[in-house]
């Protein structure tokens, strides 16, 4: 299986779906191609929530807001997956999650990174045809048997044009500042409806009965539907984080807040 | 095959494919994921409108505003074909469609309605992910060989964690009062382009030259090409029901229609 | 294989998805359904742009402004792909594309253009459901082989309600008039992101330092990433045209251009 994903709209992915079914009979499954648009920090959140739902496979995921200058080419082996995208920082969060580790210093074993040569692409502007979609092919022909169970990592560093990566950006999500009232969080990203996600755990939020957010209050609940239509709330969301939301409308308007900025919660009652 | 239909825009809809082609060697097809958010009685014309043009599949359909709350979870056999979703009203319809009959109520030999338990799912604003698709790709291994045509439909009722559901939504669509020159109808969903489906059957509108909605005059075509760009039109959509439409424009701005409300179609001239 | 293209937007393409799967086996894929509305001059340049990615396929592409009326159905053989769809351009320019030449007049041994009945559809609005998906099975059951290399295209002429088109619409995409100072041309298309896709070919600014734009100038550079967020730039696109853009931003605005338009590129420092 190989995946697809991309900040590229439409229709360009439409020219990656046929490179990948020119030169493999591999299954492809597209992933998303909205991804927020050059932001490389939402792509590895939201690939880092995705892509541990799928089975083995080569994920091709182009958020690639440097293509054309001479950022690097990374082939991402994580466990029993393997990564192909950009080297910005987009891949590594998510690799470490298909790995099942959070750390890939010290996870020789089963995160791995390499270098691949982009060789003379066709284009300036679309490497996910011209680079990225082809070598995602070919690396899913190196490691046979994706979907058989039979998957050998190891093929990957067989390719003639990967070597270890030196240098790369690892790409760590930011993190947050908890304590037992008050908890200071970067703005992941928002998603299509408006809910804000955070890069603080849900479990900074146990205990508490509501949130204050510059001067919105907002009770923190499990579920959109334990408020009336058109209420903030604050939430656990559906990828461990904390989320803030509207019932039926948008969060990212009702907080004032946009993927890249910084949130503080308050505990109140 | 299975069949994925949500309102969860993207790239929520992305975990779904992850989860069923992890758990199931099904082909898997994506019917729209953007259906109009949260509204069940929209969800089902148009799931009623898609789905009996498929071949026999499990067709997961989450458009679930209830998320979280104690609503229950269907399972649907409908003819050869099986839905998978929210106790919401949104399944039945498109059933009595797949199962060619109206008639759910009687129609135990075609349409069979189950309940299904949850379990316990990791989220609880994401059962599309947590409850919907592993219970489609369940049901699509209980019963063997849709794709082959040997579908045994009873073997669904074989699952451990299903039981004929005693109570359900049964998620009837809205009428229309229909006479010579008169026409009163719910508006059931407003498509991309603004064209306004209602709830009146094609037929209201036979051998009526134009009709009044408000202060619109529009006349009664077979098709958008027979009125000039910008025109309003009044037209029987391909899904058979009665539409008002604006040429290379939007229907529901020029009849200031939205869904969920009600128009009167008034026979003129 | 099939892939479907059209400007339906959603859920309609799912009913194409049903068709084609209910009356084939082929692998399915989408190219995209959100090209420009009724433009047929845009969806022959994106479809020239991305179908020849693909492997040998039968390209069932609908986008159909004169839906209902008596425009005719094409089926055009180029080279080991099919197209089928409408008649009214948006065919020939990709079709000569898929065939390696941009000659259909005397191209009779790689690009055929077939007549096909459209018989009697259910509709007058939704031929993309009732016409175009069914032929595109049909075509592909009558040229078996498709992903396996033993394609024979001959075998589309033996389709009962086929038979070569006496007229049709070519299509021919507009040229651009190229001096040594200033590139006259049509703007084919804005893409999703406000890139305005010219139809000057990408040598016609070649060793320009920058271009003038009406009171816009703009560095002639490779990529995006060559000037600062916020500024415009011209840049040849991974189509081969000259591109009109802006970084992290749109170029439709900032050129004041949309798609049918013309634009006069002036050579400058």
């Amino acid at each position: 299986m190989i995946t697809l994903a991309s900040d590229f709209g439409s229709p360009y992915p439409a020219a990656m779906r046929g490179v990948v079914c020119r030169r493999s009979d591999a299954r492809v499954v597209d992933v998303a191609h909205d991804l927020p648009r050059g932001d490389t920090t939402a792509a590895a959140f939201w690939l880092r929530f995705v892509l541990p739902e799928f089975p083995p496979a080569v994920h091709c995921a182009v958020v690639d807001p440097g293509v054309g200058t001479d950022r690097g080419v990374l082939v991402v082996r994580a466990g029993e997956h393997v990564l192909v995208g950009p080297d910005n920082g987009s891949l590594l969060p998510p690799a470490r999650a298909l790995a099942g580790t959070d750390d890939d210093a010290g996870g020789a074993e089963t995160v791995a990174v390499y270098a691949a040569d982009p060789g003379d692409p066709a284009s300036n502007t679309f490497h996910g045809r011209d680079v990225f979609a082809p070598l995602a092919a070919d690396v899913h022909g190196a490691v046979a048997g994706v979907r058989e169970g039979d998957w050998d990592p190891g093929a990957v560093a067989d390719l003639d044009d990967l070597s270890p990566a030196g240098d790369y950006v690892a790409g760590d999500l930011p993190g947050a500042t908890v304590t037992a009232d008050r908890v200071e969080a970067a703005v992941l990203a928002v998603d299509g409806f408006g809910n804000v996600v955070t890069s603080a755990p849900g479990d900074a939020v146990d205990g508490w009965a509501a949130a204050r957010v510059g001067n919105v209050r907002a009770p923190v609940v499990a579920t959109f539907g334990a408020v009336p239509a058109g209420d903030p709330l604050v939430t656990v969301g559906s990828h461990g984080n904390v989320e803030l939301d509207v019932n039926d409308g948008r969060g990212d308007e009702a907080f004032g807040l946009s993927a890249g900025g910084s949130v503080v919660l308050r505990r109140t009652e």
